[in-house]
């Protein structure tokens, strides 16, 4: 069994999720999301988030890591603080002696829903459904989860996702 | 006594610089730069980074830390980069406890030129009379360091660095 969690990085908010491999099975283990305070300065911020990851690591003893490639802004100062967050999230992981992967949005997105177009709430959908959750985790939850769950099939695309079972997937929901 | 950790974070090349500020005495401790192997993937680079600092603040035991504010760079991919490099040195920072200040190079400059269009070479000058160094530091070392005697000097412009001394200055070169 592999233990993987799951981050998609932000400066207000990190989404964290993590997740049970078991051979094909994959289970849900928790997910929340890091808040920053905006009124705090910068090195609080960071702090935050690099203690907070710190805490889901000792709490849940993570295997692995699965980071996803934050996207180019197009304001360039907003970029540079979600560097700095990811910065943080990667630090973090690097202290707890994790391996990291990291998968771009389009291939959390084609793991998890089949397709690289697919919308947040298809995403969220799909992760209720591969996890069997009882209620729909916070879309920064949602998409820590996802990567996880990308980086459990090999990060491979396509619907290994779905194992041998004989789902069918129409724009990202199950159909049969 | 307080001992100050000044930091220039670049994902390549990150600059270090320890000073001692006695009342208005400031002494040399160390400088050195943390470099990352470009052939790594960037979760190893940012682990480098984050652990360098780390070993520099367990050597050198600093009180405070102070952080260059970095520029947004033309190239989005290579703001984001540079991001990640300095959320790791704030990390590093937030693991150990210590204060953060942060600096704009303007700020940094002012402080130990005098003004804020000093050009490189004239801040390595400055921090070497500062510091009564017996040799210019790297680039990116004295660039720590300047930010390091910013921070020393309550982070005001003007020639504060140069004390009660009958120095005059011109084009950041002291000449009296």
């Amino acid at each position: 069994m592999t233990r993987i969690l799951g981050i998609d990085p932000g400066l207000r908010v990190t989404g964290f999720g993590v997740i049970d491999k078991d051979g094909s099975q994959l289970r849900y283990v928790a997910s929340g999301c890091i808040r920053t305070c905006d009124r705090e300065t910068l090195p609080q911020r960071i702090a935050t988030l690099f203690n907070g990851i710190g805490e889901v690591m000792a709490t849940y003893q993570p295997d692995a890591a699965a980071v996803e490639i934050v996207f180019v802004n197009v304001n360039p100062q907003s970029t540079l603080l979600l560097g700095q967050a990811r910065g943080a999230a990667l630090s973090a992981l690097a202290q707890g002696g994790l391996p990291v992967a990291e998968y771009t949005a389009l291939q959390v997105k084609q793991a998890v829903v089949g397709h690289g177009k697919a919308a947040k709430a298809q995403v969220q959908h799909m992760v209720v459904r591969l996890l069997q959750l009882a209620g729909t985790p916070a879309a920064d939850a949602a998409d820590a989860l996802a990567c996880a769950i990308c980086h459990a099939h090999g990060g491979l695309g396509g619907m290994a996702a779905l194992g041998g079972r004989a789902y069918r997937v129409r724009n990202g929901r199950l159909i049969g």
